[in-house]
C-alpha cells in the first residue's frame, strides 16, 4: 500500500517531529516548526551532508553568508528582474493565484492571452473573470536602517548560492585553494510562494545545502560526472534512500535556466508523485561574470601550477534540507499488518534515527528495576550519546512509540537482568527479541 | 599589551574566518560572512553548546521554529508595541541616530526634552539642531503572500525565544516531558540596529542559542542557581574562557525588563570593554501567560506525579553565537615577541580549533617526502577528521599561518621519517619541537 502524505504529516505532529509554524496562533501559511525529534533528525541529515561533502574531502570548504545581502547581489544574479511567478487576480472575488497552477499544459512564461484562452475557473468562487497576468517577484522585501524608502530596500536571500559566489574572491585571497575546489553552504532561504503546499516540500522558508564547484572550463564535463556520482553515493549510501526510487531527469535545453548548459534534476518518488529532490547544474561562468561586471572586480583565478589565468566555471549540486528529509521519511515510513493490527514504523538508518537505543525498566514501580535500568541507560549514553529513556505505559505502548520515532533497538531491564546481567533487546524492523549480556550492547 | 579589536578583525579577514558581509559589493552595514575557518569555528562552538545543554542532559529538548512567525507572536510578546529604540534626526544634515548613544548618562527611555537639554552635537555635521525623539521599532518588516497591505505584514524574528514559547504546547502534547525541563533553540535573529558596530558584537543579523527552562513557580530560585552554575561550567570548561575575564552583573530592579524578577548579565572583558556575553533571566509566567491570552489556549502543565496543574514559570539562559565567538577569539588571541619579531597565535582549545593537526612535507619538491606525508595525513584524517595539509612556502611561513588559525600541532615529514618512522611535532603554544613515532600521534 502506497504511503500517503497525510500519514507522514500526522506522525510528524503526533510524535514531535514537525508542527505547523506558529500552530498555537492557528498557523502561518508556508512555515513549519521542528519539534525535538525533528530537530534531531534534521541535524543528523545536515551533519552527515557536511561530513560527506566538506569534512571528508580535501577540495571542499565551508562558507556561511548573511541572509540579508547587499541588493546589488540580486541585480547581478538576475533575481531582481526575473525571479517572478505569473500572478493572476480573479476580478469577481479578488483572490490571487499562480496562473500556471490553474490549468494544465502551461508554464511560468504563460501570457495573459494564452491564459484567458484556457477558460480556467477561479478555485475560490468558481467564476471565470480574470485580470491580466502580472509578474510577482518571489523575493521577500524589507527595509534596512532607519529610513523607509527606495534606497533602503533589501531582500531575504531566495537561495544560498549567491552567498557563495559573493565570497569566492575573499576565500581565494585568504586560503588559496587549488582548482578544482568547491565552496559549500547550509542555511535558510526564503521565497514568497503564492501557494505553498505539500507539507515541507514547498514552503516559504526553507533550508538549503548548496555547493558551487569551481573548475577550469575545459574540465566541466568530467567534474560534472564525478559530482553526480557522489550525489548518488550520498543519497543511496549515507541517506539509505532506495536507488529504485531515485531518477535522473536530463533537463531539456528549452527547459533549463538560461545560464545552464547542462542540468540534471534528481527526482524521488514522493507520496505526492515523482518530484525534484535535488539538482545539479553546470552554470558556466555566468555568476562570476555577473559579479565581475557589477562589482568591477576581477574574478579571475591564477593556476598555481600552469600560471594560466581564467574565470572559473561552476558546477552546482543543490539540495533542499526539507526535500531530503521528506525523502528520508517517505523511504522509512512503513505500515505492517500484524495480528489484525497496523504497526507503523520508521525504518530510519541507525546514523539518522533521533535515538539509537531506548532503555526502560519492565515495570516502573519496582525501584530495583528502575535503578538497574538507569545504570544501563547511563552506560549506553556515555558510549553512544543519543539514547532515550522510556518508562511510560506498558511495554507494548513503548515499543509502538519507539517504532514510530524510528529507534532501532529497545533495551528492557527485567528481573532476569538482576540475576544474570542480561537484558531483552528488541529490534525495530524484525520485532524479534533476544537476550544479550549488558557488556555486549 | 591589551588586544585591540582591529587586530582580531584583521586576522579574521586575512585568514578566512570572517569577512564583511557582501564585501565584493562594498559591504552591507551590520552583516558579516563567515569564511572556511570561521564556519569551522562557529560550527564547533554551536555543536559544543548543543552537546552540553541538550544532548548530554536528560531534561533538555531541541526545537527549531521558522524565522517568519505569525505576527500575533509579536503582539503577545510586546515586541510590536515596545521593541523600539529612541531615534532622533539632525534637522541640519538629515542624519538619523540613536539618541541614547549621543550622550552619556541617558538610556533608551530618554524623552525629547531630556535629550535637547543635553545639547549633544551631531556626529556628522557638528551642529545642534535636533528634531523630536521618535520610537523606531527594531523588527525588520516584510509582506507575506501576493498582497502588499496591512493585512500581510510580518516580521523577521528579533529573538529565538518566542519560537520556543509558541512550540511549548505542541512539545508537551507530543513528548510529555517531566517538569522541570528546558527547550533549546539555535538560529538566526534580526534587529534593524540604527548603528551596528564593534565587529560581530552588534550586527543586524546574528545567531542566538537560547533555552527556556520550565519550572514549578516555587522552585525558580534553586533552578536559577543550577543553570547559572552550568553557564560558568560551559564558558570556563567547554569554551576555556578564563574565569577572571568573566563577571556577573546582578541587574538592578529598575534596569531589568519589566517581566523579569531576576536577571544576571554575564559579562566578558572584550577588547571594546566589559560587555554582555550572555544573560540569564527569570521571566516568571509572563510569556506563557501572554500566549494563553492571545491564543485562547491553555498553557497549563499537569504534573504527572502530584496531579497539580499550573502555568510553568521560566528561566532563560540566552547566548549570542557571535558574542561567544568573539570572547573565544579574544581569549585566545596572543601576540608574543620573539627574536625581535611578533608572533601572532590563537590559543584555541583543541576542541574548537578549526584543525587539530597540520601535516606537511619538509620539502615540496621531494616526491618521497610528499608521498610519506600524504600517508600520515590520511591516517590522521581517518582518526581525527579535522586535519589540514600545507605544503606552501617554507616551514617558517607554514608555522606562522597555522599559529594564526590556531592549529595546536604541526606534523612535519622529513628525510629522517623515511629512515626511522618518526616525525617532527611542533607545538603551537610552546613552539617546541619533538620527534614522535608516527604510530604515537
Amino acid at each position: 500500500m502506497a504511503t500517503k502524505l497525510e500519514d507522514i504529516v500526522s506522525l510528524c505532529k503526533r510524535r514531535g517531529f514537525i508542527f505547523p509554524g506558529s500552530d498555537v496562533y492557528g498557523g502561518f501559511a508556508g512555515t513549519w516548526d521542528y519539534g525535538p525529534l525533528g530537530v534531531a533528525l534534521k541535524k543528523k541529515i545536515m551533519n552527515e551532508w557536511w561530513k560527506f561533502w566538506v569534512e571528508d574531502r580535501d577540495d571542499m570548504f565551508g562558507v556561511d553568508a548573511a541572509i540579508i545581502m547587499n541588493p546589488k547581489t540580486w541585480v547581478a544574479s538576475g533575481h531582481a528582474a526575473t525571479f517572478a511567478d505569473p500572478l493572476v487576480e480573479c476580478l469577481e472575488c479578488k483572490g490571487r493565484f499562480r496562473a500556471d497552477k490553474l490549468a494544465d499544459g502551461i508554464n511560468e512564461s504563460v501570457t495573459t492571452e494564452e491564459f484567458h484562452n484556457l477558460h480556467a475557473k477561479c478555485p475560490t468562487c468558481g467564476k471565470e473573470n480574470w485580470g491580466p497576468i502580472r509578474k510577482f517577484n518571489m523575493m521577500f522585501q524589507t527595509h534596512v536602517g532607519p529610513i523607509v524608502d527606495d534606497t533602503s530596500v533589501a531582500y531575504l536571500r531566495p537561495e544560498t548560492a549567491q552567498g557563495i559566489f559573493t565570497n569566492y574572491k575573499n576565500v581565494v585571497d585568504s586560503i588559496y585553494p587549488s582548482i578544482p575546489f568547491g565552496l559549500a553552504q547550509q542555511g535558510k532561504a526564503f521565497r514568497n510562494e503564492i501557494s505553498p503546499r505539500d507539507f515541507v516540500f514547498r514552503s516559504r522558508e526553507f533550508e538549503q545545502m548548496e555547493i558551487e564547484y569551481f573548475v577550469h572550463p575545459d574540465t566541466w564535463e568530467e567534474n560534472f560526472e564525478k559530482l553526480l556520482k557522489s550525489v548518488h553515493e550520498f543519497l543511496e549510501e549515507k541517506m539509505e534512500i532506495p536507488a529504485e526510487k531515485i531518477h535522473e531527469l536530463e533537463v531539456a535545453p528549452e527547459d533549463r535556466a538560461h545560464y545552464s548548459k547542462r542540468t540534471i534534476d534528481v527526482e524521488f518518488d514522493y507520496p505526492i508523485g515523482r518530484e525534484e529532490l535535488m539538482g545539479i547544474a553546470y552554470r558556466t561562468d555566468f555568476d562570476l561574470g555577473n559579479i565581475q561586471r557589477e562589482s568591477g572586480k576581477s574574478m579571475e583565478y591564477r593556476d598555481k601550477m600552469t600560471g594560466e589565468t581564467f574565470v572559473p566555471h561552476v558546477i552546482e549540486p543543490s539540495f533542499g534540507v526539507e526535500r531530503l528529509l521528506m525523502a528520508v521519511l517517505a523511504s522509512s515510513y512503513t505500515e505492517e499488518e500484524k495480528d489484525g493490527k497496523t504497526r507503523v514504523l520508521l525504518k530510519l538508518p541507525e546514523t539518522l534515527a533521533p535515538f539509537r537505543f531506548c532503555v526502560s525498566p519492565l515495570l516502573k514501580n519496582k525501584p530495583e528495576l528502575v535503578e538497574k535500568a538507569k545504570e544501563v541507560y547511563d552506560a549506553l549514553r556515555a558510549k553512544y550519546g543519543n539514547v532515550t529513556w522510556d518508562d511510560s505505559g506498558n511495554i507494548g505502548k513503548r515499543y509502538m512509540k519507539q517504532d514510530e520515532i524510528g529507534t532501532p533497538k529497545c533495551v528492557v531491564v527485567d528481573f532476569d537482568t538482576l540475576e544474570d546481567g542480561t537484558v531483552t533487546v528488541r529490534d525495530r524492523d524484525m520485532t524479534e527479541q533476544t537476550r544479550v549480556k549488558i557488556e555486549e550492547l
